[in-house]
């Protein structure tokens, strides 16, 4: 990367933070991109060159977090992996991290979970198939453990759902009086998740 | 009620059914009374009678909501309790309607969870008192339970925030692939919710 090309990078990372902020007060409906360089002192055309409308600047704060989250998850297994853990640590492992990821990134996820009706159809699909990748890698550690005889699910793809749910709902409430710790919200979840396939 | 308040009152109804529509679609912050009305073929006054803000409608959509679902738990779990039934089969009965209610009441539920950012903060406060009776009526159940010895939880507080979850997520992303019926996946989720504590 040349020196120009960081501080184009630097910027469009700035003005993505921003907007999620934006979003997360007023609705991606009730938001402008004025209000967005407004928040940064930058020219309301500033943004252009960046993200050619309001509509890119969504679908890049939903791909940014759906490939985030879907990283967070892999190295969670891979680390729990390299200890040779069994399927219920990997399970506990990877739904820890989805809670704390939630938990900690929780404007940009009420953005990519409540707001996605606002992308193009072409935008929305590509966001569809993260998410079915996300939703995959779940399924397949629960595969895992059922074929392993250490999970006993009626159907993997309605534990994937209803263990997703929990996660993903986290960035709806969270914090409340009883939690603002994502780590131990994150072992919290671990249990709970782990009762729902032994 | 006079004839006259009854048609009132009908028009209110249809008012508030219009405005989930149009805040489910554009978002509360996108969204105006004007295009509710326009919905409706009324004219952009003719809301004010009924609701005197935007605000408003969206407190009463709110009021609505918590009131529906509630009611909705306490008619199940009386149902169940006529029947002498155990703690398993009420949780079970009371998270299957729960969930049936937010695939049932999908965009009316998104509104009520997403939008209320929009409410002023004494309508806040009022919509937070009506959904701490409702984690106070799961509590309950939970709790009876465990006295019971039939359910096993390690936080009764933390089992009712995580059966909640399961079930209001449903309103984020029903219908799916999987399931389009309410009531079949209220007998799922009721399956998983009993995983939770037995």
């Amino acid at each position: 990367m040349t020196a120009a090309q960081t501080a184009a990078s630097a910027a469009a990372e700035r003005i993505l933070r921003a907007a999620i902020e934006v979003f997360a007060e007023s609705g991606y409906g009730g938001s402008s991109t004025r209000e967005i360089t407004k928040r940064l002192d930058m020219s309301a055309t500033a943004i252009y060159p960046h993200y050619a409308s309001k509509e890119e600047l969504l679908y890049a704060i939903a791909l940014d977090g759906h490939r985030s989250l879907l990283q967070a998850l892999k190295v969670a297994d891979a680390n729990a992996n390299a200890d040779g853990a069994d399927h219920t640590t990997r399970l506990k492992a990877v739904v820890a991290v989805f809670t704390s990821w939630q938990a900690e990134n929780r404007k940009q996820a009420r953005v990519v979970q409540y707001e996605l009706h606002g992308l193009t159809p072409s935008h929305y699909r590509a966001i569809g198939a993260l998410r079915r990748q996300t939703m995959g890698f779940m399924a397949g550690i629960i595969t895992a453990g059922v074929a392993a005889d250490e999970f006993h699910v009626d159907c993997v793809d309605d534990v994937v759902v209803a263990i997703s749910s929990l996660c993903v709902d986290v960035c709806r409430w969270f914090p409340s009086r009883q939690h603002n710790s994502p780590h131990k919200l994150g072992a919290v979840y671990a249990d709970i998740a782990e009762r729902m396939v032994r």
